[in-house]
């Protein structure tokens, strides 16, 4: 009897292959789902069922894909949307792998058809022994509920008794949620790998709110980023999305890369300092493992995008990452770097960086550049410089318009990545003067020592 | 914060590593331990610590290797023989890694240097969240305690206080044991990957035994193998071994294998079927997956070994299966197929297979021929043929005497792979009719409407 | 510029990516054509071309795939059937990548479509630095010419003609052929993996003929045996054949296997003496390296296949093997052991061996079976056995009638693989008695003091 | 028969496994030598002999630890240095692998110890078939002759002597050198894989010359660098040198990192433009792929070394680069991106890069920057700046004293990666401004319509 779990980096998400002898089932496959059959094989197994905990808005589920690729079935709690493609499965419906049972809870909350599915060993006593919480309880913290902003509070009321219901499973029940520290789908989630209904009863903050009522309020304070591209997913896990294209972006030579940059949006992938140093004029900074977070914000679906990577991995890498929330045009990468590029007689760009010094020079005593945070809401409760303009690095192309393209900005987030690729929207939108504060936050609270 | 679990195939060990942030523990390293610190690596971290439950008998351990390579130390409970390379732990010591914290608890019984670690979450709360139990308590099983013969009730009854210990730190901790189905530390393990004290305070069932008197009778009554090789174990784990060698027997022509054989053992990892259908004279059936149970009771440890294999693949996994419990002595294999070797004009043999039918006949009509069965003495309680000899497979080279060469026998096992590896004892010992009866009491009880 | 060779097992095919700077062509790429991407991205090159040396007869040209999956375009020869997919080219037409140039040589004769391709270096000098040359010219020996038997003695000459075309490239010419030792395409290869124009002018004892009409004698004497899906491969050539499917045959349970097997053929991929030691009834021998050799022989392409596989990674190549010939309806391979199968109360079979001395003894003394030489035609000027029968093990399952169930046999090869393959044919067809006489020829030799 | 050649990326290094049957010779091992065996065993045969073409002065020889490894024997030319590890050879000696003979030439010039191994197949004629050139003859060019100063017209004919020597083996042979273009053992050799002597002689340059004098007057006109670390070589390939350390640096924290950095060199492998957006102040630029051709130039051999790396991968690639030629001192990498180490609260730098425009308007109008052009000598011929002071980059550091640190420096190369080297060495000598010219003579050229 074993349960395997696979992560998706960037969001944070957890898929996992449960069974026992002969048979599998996957909770929740990602798109690119060749991975499950494999360690379904390692087990000895094979995938019969596949089961959803909710409507994913946050990836495109493999669901359809793997069920083609196995014949498994698919089931999902009751909605309308999925019941073309899945089962609609129901509080008290029990799946059998093996020795091991797997029972459905309603857990609504998170969205209306959410799911929890307990593990029960039929070898061994009647308590379970772990269930896959979905999006309804995480390891120290659990789901957000703002999806369904007209009845807010009924949600947040719903999840309350979601809650209550998984701590009936006993605090023996080892907790396997869908997402992990990292995850937008979340807040404050605990950076460990493995916890208990036992253990989160008594430490979770969330669960350690006693009434319902206060439980809802506290929901009800929480404040969310919603990236555009959930709303595609949530069109695309309804009608289905055909199995992910050739992941493998062809390196384009200077003169196509010309070409195809006509009709496409160039996506530099390289690391902050590289961007810095040099880069593709009108490109956007996106480094690989910033994709997965920044992509469903500053890129358009249907929109062609070139890359600009270091090499064919990281292009690859880049591409799996966009296929998994949908962006399938990826229409190659520029096989050249950008001393070659510049040797070829191309233009190139840089970006000015300034240190903590620079900064507190100018804010202090020139006042020539404009301060702009580009942090989450969030963070800035852990410190911020005053008179700094904030504006979220992900809200940024819808709320160019707040800012002057003629001042000097001076972008700041916490380390310099983000600010990084602020300042490259910004310089596509046509801002003269853009510098990057590299350390940001970071050295800014070194600087006056305080710990980040 | 992260508990990775490094599973060593054939001896059903768990080894672990525990972390968090840019620090991490090795749980019972063995030999091989480069995994170890890829393991790290990967999550980022670099050990710190090495922790050993208890002195191990049924494998190498590789702490002083790994503490070699990393330059962490190593900590082990109160025994006199591991002093010189271990920083004694006791009861109550406490190792920080990030914001997880390991506590000591003294918990004897398997052996009288037993500990287990409790794991805790600083950031979260005050009780523990998941203890590493050694081969104390296992999932549906605890400990042997047949190491100390003259204080059997006494060990026993330590082990029955260690459990009770355990259970006190709480039902929400998740339980890591050093062994899972398969190995011989234990009887009757679950075939689940995943525990918490709470489930198996309620269905582990030497936990469910109510009183310290009757769980120390039932000890006493428990019957265990213990191999030949465990000795050697005991003694290479006090005074430490050298790295193992490189894992990568070379192949040898016809004429290298002539003349390395002389010397040497031949052993035949090839899987059983090959090696019922031709052999080398005089070689011994060990199929690749039984080595590490097998090589311990069949092979002397300081004995050169040549084996005979499909590929370099099977030979090298081999070498890796012995290195593990101490057989560095494999001169190579035999890098030619056995139709290869017999249109070379050297000798094969095969041995006979018998089926059900044959057998049957044979026992009830002609009593020409002697059923030996050599399963283990537990599994003789699920059914076995009136008037079988029984000598277990291990113990089948110390018993021989108790056989008669010019016999003819008919070997039987669970399936017809042990079977197979004692007629290959029996052959190279002279006997000269073995036949193996394929399927054996599979088979046997298939044909008579019985379940296995 | 280089060129990368990517060779098939078994087929003992050479397929060529040849390129300089970012454009590459592929010679005669095979069906599962993804390597041939892979070699040129390594080189930082993308494949612009594709050139077929003739219509290939032993295996499914992946010509049309690699085109769809990489844009390029298809040339070959001037043949009716190959219009509809390539662009025909002749004697004198030219492909420029970077500074390499291709110039094409009719060298009709193994087929009348047959071309040569010769490498120039456009930098240095005007003298051929290489050739493609197909199936026209191999190391050591040349084409076969036996495909149009009513005008064989006019093919034979068209050979000639064109290896007098070859040669006047000049010594300093390094050929690339189609095939290398072990393929059925040509006689005697060379088992060396690089020559030159000059040296095979000098050495290669066809090229030593000095007149035609001594040449075209020698060819029309040849043998060639035809496995029957040349045919197959012909047809699927001409109309070209979907990319392979998903090379991965899943585990079958025991019922799986058992539902399965009604419609399909079971063909043992396991190695020889595994077979001989136990194998299921009515299942044919076919080693995974003869795989390729045999499946054209012994299997009907429309007909379901199940494997019995030691892994899964042998199932795979299996099945990799079959798709490159164009049997694509591998089902899956029985997910468990001959002793586990046994174990669950299916029948199983062995097949008796004789080492020399058994069947000397019999051939000598008590005559009770007939010999049966299953070599091909060629080898039996190696020597042979007073007596023996001839049937090539490929042309069995046609000539079935030529031998008498009731008789007992003793089968023999060269060493016990092909004799095995061949005893399993018999067996499946009812033979009541076959024996392999493990060792064959080989032993034989060597017992009679004679070198094989 | 086979020849398999093992390429070192950065040295533009051949080494080669030649053999037949089961044994094989290794042609001038580098000294990560594990690859070797494994090519050997996947041609089935075992490495028995060594054999190096000269003192290589450009890498470490692997020769000691491959023979250490494998048992085989290393033997060399008359050389005194080598006599104590390894047997000379001389004109003539041939030695046998299965049917394939490896014969002597003495081919000196390029060194006085170099041979040349000539190829047969004594199973096809009397020709070679293939010759080992070492760096004697290329292709397209031909060894450097410019280790003997004192005795460069005597050592230059030596070369024409040993060059005619190999022409007579005939122009069907395939050559096969020790470098391939990319070498700084050679000049100009062809970017082709392949050639023959029969090709070489039409159309080699040096090859073309027709008489002894000519041909010395040509070789001692040539330029070429020698980098420092050549001397080390000699010694230690006199001397041996143990086998290469593990090639994995460890990762280090800040910390670790700045108590580390006071005893080390920090290199900087990521790629020019993240080192030019930001780097640790004082650590030179050597991209990962500059490593094998610039750390003999600006590297001390016994220092220690810290990497700034973008991942362990690339840490461990330079790792390796360096060990090749002798620098094992390699502590570990920072692993902590560049961001990172800023929010730290740690200094970084950025370099100022000019384009084309900014370059040409200081260079005709405001005359402020002084031009540094570092490429090599040979690379001025094809044009350079008017008034660009020239020093090679990798006599940089010999030679900083030709320049004035209070000088404001636009450095130039062929693409700005060089030039990026070269900022770094006078950035770290405490220059004050130095700004690289991205694109360099690239973008000069195609600005001014010349083709570079």
């Amino acid at each position: 009897m074993f349960v395997d779990k696979v992560q998706t980096e960037g969001l944070a998400h957890f898929s996992y292959v449960v069974g026992d002898g002969t048979t599998a089932a996957v909770i929740d496959p990602r798109r690119d789902c060749a991975v499950y059959i494999d360690v379904a094989r390692k087990r000895g197994a094979q995938i019969t069922h596949i089961l959803e905990t909710h409507s994913n808005e946050d990836f495109v589920s493999g669901a359809v894909n793997l069920a083609e690729a196995t014949g498994a079935k698919i089931y999902h709690g009751p909605a309308p949307d999925a019941a073309h493609y899945a089962e609609t499965t129901r509080e008290g419906d029990t799946f059998m792998l093996g020795k091991l049972t797997l029972k459905v809870l309603e857990t609504p909350g998170h969205t209306d058809d959410s799911l929890s599915f307990a593990i029960y060993d039929r070898s061994f006593g009647k308590e379970a022994i772990g269930v896959f919480t979905g999006d309804a309880l995480f390891i120290g913290a659990v789901g957000r509920t703002d999806f369904y902003p007209d009845r807010a509070p009924q949600v947040a009321g719903l999840l309350y008794d979601s809650l209550s219901k998984l701590i009936t499973l006993g605090d023996q029940t080892i907790i396997f949620p869908a997402h992990g520290a990292g995850s937008i789908c979340g807040d404050n989630m605990a950076d460990r790998d493995f916890s208990t209904i036992g253990f989160e009863r008594r430490n979770n903050p969330m669960l350690k709110i006693e009434s319902r009522e206060e439980f809802v309020r506290h929901k009800l304070e929480e404040h969310h980023y919603q990236p555009p591209y959930f709303r595609l997913m949530e069109k695309l896990n309804k009608t289905g999305m055909e199995e992910a294209p050739e992941l493998r972006p062809p390196p384009l030579t200077i003169d196509e890369f010309l070409k195809a940059r006509e009709d496409a949006t160039l996506v530099d992938v390289r690391n902050t300092s590289a961007f810095l140093g040099a880069h593709i004029p009108d490109s956007l900074s996106m480094p690989v493992d910033t994709v997965a977070g920044f992509a469903g914000w500053l890129l358009e679906p249907e929109q062609s995008v070139i890359l600009i990577a270091d090499d064919e991995q990281q292009a690859s890498l880049t591409a799996q990452h966009l296929a998994r929330i949908g962006y399938d045009n990826v229409v190659g990468y520029l096989g050249t770097s950008l001393p070659a590029w510049a040797a070829a007689g191309q233009d190139f760009k840089s970006i000015t960086t300034l240190d903590v010094e620079e900064v507190e020079r100018d804010w202090r005593e020139k006042h020539e550049r404009q301060l702009l945070d580009v942090r989450s809401i969030d963070e800035l409760a852990e410190g911020s410089i005053p008179g700094a303009q904030h504006i979220y690095v992900g809200e940024l192309p819808q709320r160019l318009d707040e800012l002057d393209p003629h001042q000097k900005y001076t972008v700041l987030c916490a380390s310099g990545v983000r600010s990084t690729i602020a300042a490259s929207v910004m310089a596509r939108a046509g801002f003269s003067d853009v510098a990057v504060f590299m350390g940001s936050m970071g050295a800014w609270q070194q600087a006056h020592h305080k710990t980040a």
